[in-house]
C-alpha cells in the first residue's frame, strides 16, 4: 500500500448541481496535490446550522488524528462572522465562527485561530476562496497558528439539554429526523425505561427488529441517543414529529 | 503513476445528509488508510433491497480484482439476519444476508462467510460497527475466512423470470425505473421485435435517436435488456409504468 | 506527500441511484488503476445542456494543468452527433459535441479531436463505452491525437448576450437559479449600479449580509456576474424568477 495521502473531508450545503463544491475541489486539488477529498455530505438543508454541527459530531473523531474536515454551512458569508480554522484532539477543522464545530471547539484543549480574508475573496463563497486554501494549506503541514490569530471565544452550540421533572420523568425533544423518518431525541439512552412521544408511549428497547414490520419501537441509536423509529416505515411520519417536538421518558 | 492502492467502493440507502455515510467513510479511512473510496450510490430508495441489487449487477464487475464492494441496504439490521462476506471472480463483497449481494453470489465458484458480529457494536448500523470493517479489513489484505465462518446458503435473489405464451409471445415486466423515465424490462433484446406496453406497440430498435423528440421507442438498453423510452421525455410518466409492470414481447 | 496520482472529474446528469456513474467508475478504475476520482456533480437536471455548460464553465479551469474533466450530458447519444476530447489550457475534456464543452472550446489554442466509436459501444451509454475509457486513456498519457480525428468545427453554446437599450440601461435576463434560489443573471457586475428585476428596483451591493434577514439584495456573485438574492430566503420564489426572466440595469 502507498504511503497514505493527507485526507481532507467536506461537508457544505451546496448540493453538487450548481458547480460551488466543484470549484472548492477545483482548488483543494490546485493546492493540496494529492491530497484524499472524502464527501461527507452536501445535502445538509441549506443554511441549517444544526443539521451541519450534528453530521460534524458524528464524523470528525471517526476519522484519524491529521484529517482535516472543511465545513461550510454558512449562512452570514460576507458580514463580519469569523472564518475558523480549530485543532482539536488532532484532528483539523476549517468553518464559519456559527455554532457548526462546536463539537470539535468543546473538546478540552482545542485551539482555534480566526482566518485572514485576502483581499480578493468573493463576499459571497468563502468556501472556495478563504476555506478550501486554508484546508489545503493545513492538509500539506503549514501551521494552524500561521493561518490567523488566536480566537479564544469561538460561537459554540449545543444540542438542546433536557430536565428532569418533580415526579422523576425527563423531558427531551426531537433533535433531528433521518432519512428513513427515525427520530432523534436529546436523551441518552438506557434500556428498560418508556418513552412517551406523539401521545404513544414504548419500552426503549434494542433495535427495530424487535417489533414487526409498520410497527413502532423506541430504541437506543447508533449514537447512544433514544430514538422512535417504525421498522420499515417513518415514525416522524406517523406520529407527526419534527426537530423540537416534546418526549418525556420515565426511567426504569 | 504511483502503485494503485485498495479500492473501495460504497453503495447505500443512507442518503449522506445524515451522517451516516461519513461515519462509515471514517472507519474505512481510519482501519485502511491509503485505501480509495468510490462512491457508487448512497440513494437507493430507503430499504429497497431490490434496487440496490440492481446496482450491485451492474457494477461489481466492472471494477477490477481486488475491488471491496462495501453494500448496505439493511432493512433488516439487528435482527438475526447473517452478515456477509463474499469473495466471487476476484472481488470482494460485504453486506446483509437479504439478497442484495446475489449477482455476485449466483457466480460460479463464489465462497461466503457470516461476519462476526462484535459485542459493541450498534443494533442500528452495521454499516459502521460490522460491513466498514469488514470491508477495511479485506482491504488490507485480511483473508475471508479469517472474519467467519463459511455460509453455504445466502439468500438469493433473481429477477423475475419472463415466460412464453402459447402464442409464442413472451410476457415480461417492468424490472426498474430510471432517473429519466426509461423503464427496463426483464427480456433480453434482440432487434426487430415488437414490444406491447400500455396499450401500445413498438418495433424494438437501437437507440432513442431514431425517433423524434417526445416520441417512445422500445429499444436494447446498455445491460442488454429491452428498455421503452421516449426521447428527451419520460416513457414511465407517458405510459404509467412502474416496478412490476407487464410487458409483451413478441419475436420477429 | 506520495506523487499525485493522475485527476479525472465526473460531471453528468445521470443521478447516482441507477448505477450508471457507478458503471463508468469501474471502467475509470480499471483502465487507469491508480487515478483519483472526484466527483463534480451528478445532479445536473436530466438532458439539462445548458446547466452542465454552467458547471464546466465554473470548474474546468480550477482544476491544475494535467486534469481530464469527464463530462456526460448528452440527450443525443445514439445519434450521429459526434464524441469530442478537447485539450485547452493544459486540462483534457471528454463530452458530447453538443456545446456542453464550450469554455473550453471557446479558449484561444483548444484542440478537438472527434472520438473513434468502438463497434461494441451500447448505443444508449457512451459514457460507459466511449467517455469514460477515452477519460482513462489521456489519464494515464495517451495522446489526445491517438484517438481520433481533429474537428475544426466543435458545436459551442454561449451565455445569451445582454444589450444596450438607446436609454443607456442594459437588458438581460437570468440565466439560472441555484439551490439556495439566488438568480444569477448576465450582467456583469459593476457595484452602484441599480437592477431591476420583477417590478422591484435594487441597488448592486456587495454581499446579503448588507440587508436584513429575509429582505433582498443585488450583488455581484462569485463569478463576477450580477445576482438577486434574499437574505437566508430564495429569490427565484420571491420574485418569480426562472431561466430567461428578463432584467434591467441601470449603470451608475
Amino acid at each position: 500500500m502507498p504511503l497514505a495521502a493527507p485526507v481532507i473531508t467536506l461537508l457544505t450545503d451546496f448540493g453538487t448541481a450548481d458547480g460551488y463544491v466543484g470549484e472548492m475541489k477545483g482548488v483543494l486539488i490546485a493546492d493540496a496535490p494529492g491530497a484524499q477529498l472524502v464527501d461527507l455530505t452536501h445535502d445538509v438543508s441549506p443554511q441549517d446550522i444544526e443539521s451541519g454541527r450534528l453530521v460534524v459530531a458524528r464524523c470528525w473523531r471517526r476519522f484519524p488524528p491529521g484529517t482535516v474536515h472543511l465545513v461550510v454551512v454558512d449562512p452570514g458569508v460576507g458580514s463580519d462572522r469569523r472564518a475558523l480554522a480549530v485543532e482539536s484532539d488532532g484532528r483539523l477543522l476549517v468553518g464559519p465562527d456559527n455554532g457548526v464545530l462546536s463539537p470539535a471547539l468543546l473538546l478540552a484543549g482545542a485551539r482555534a485561530i480566526s482566518l485572514s480574508i485576502p483581499a480578493h475573496a468573493s463576499a459571497t463563497f468563502h468556501g472556495r476562496d478563504v476555506f478550501a486554501p486554508a484546508a489545503a494549506a493545513l492538509a500539506t503541514g503549514t501551521p494552524l497558528e500561521a493561518l490567523g490569530d488566536p480566537v479564544d471565544d469561538p460561537i459554540v452550540r449545543r444540542t438542546p439539554e433536557a430536565h428532569r421533572r418533580d415526579d422523576g420523568a425527563i423531558v427531551g425533544e426531537i433533535i433531528t429526523i433521518d432519512r428513513f423518518g427515525n427520530a432523534v431525541t436529546n436523551l441518552v439512552g438506557r434500556l428498560g425505561g418508556v418513552l412517551e412521544v406523539g401521545g404513544r408511549a414504548f419500552r426503549v428497547g434494542r433495535t427495530y427488529a424487535d417489533v414487526d414490520v409498520g410497527e413502532p419501537a423506541a430504541l437506543v441509536g447508533s449514537t447512544g441517543l433514544i430514538e422512535v423509529a417504525v421498522r420499515e416505515g417513518s415514525a416522524a411520519q406517523q406520529f407527526g414529529l419534527r426537530r423540537g417536538s416534546a418526549v418525556v421518558l420515565h426511567p426504569r
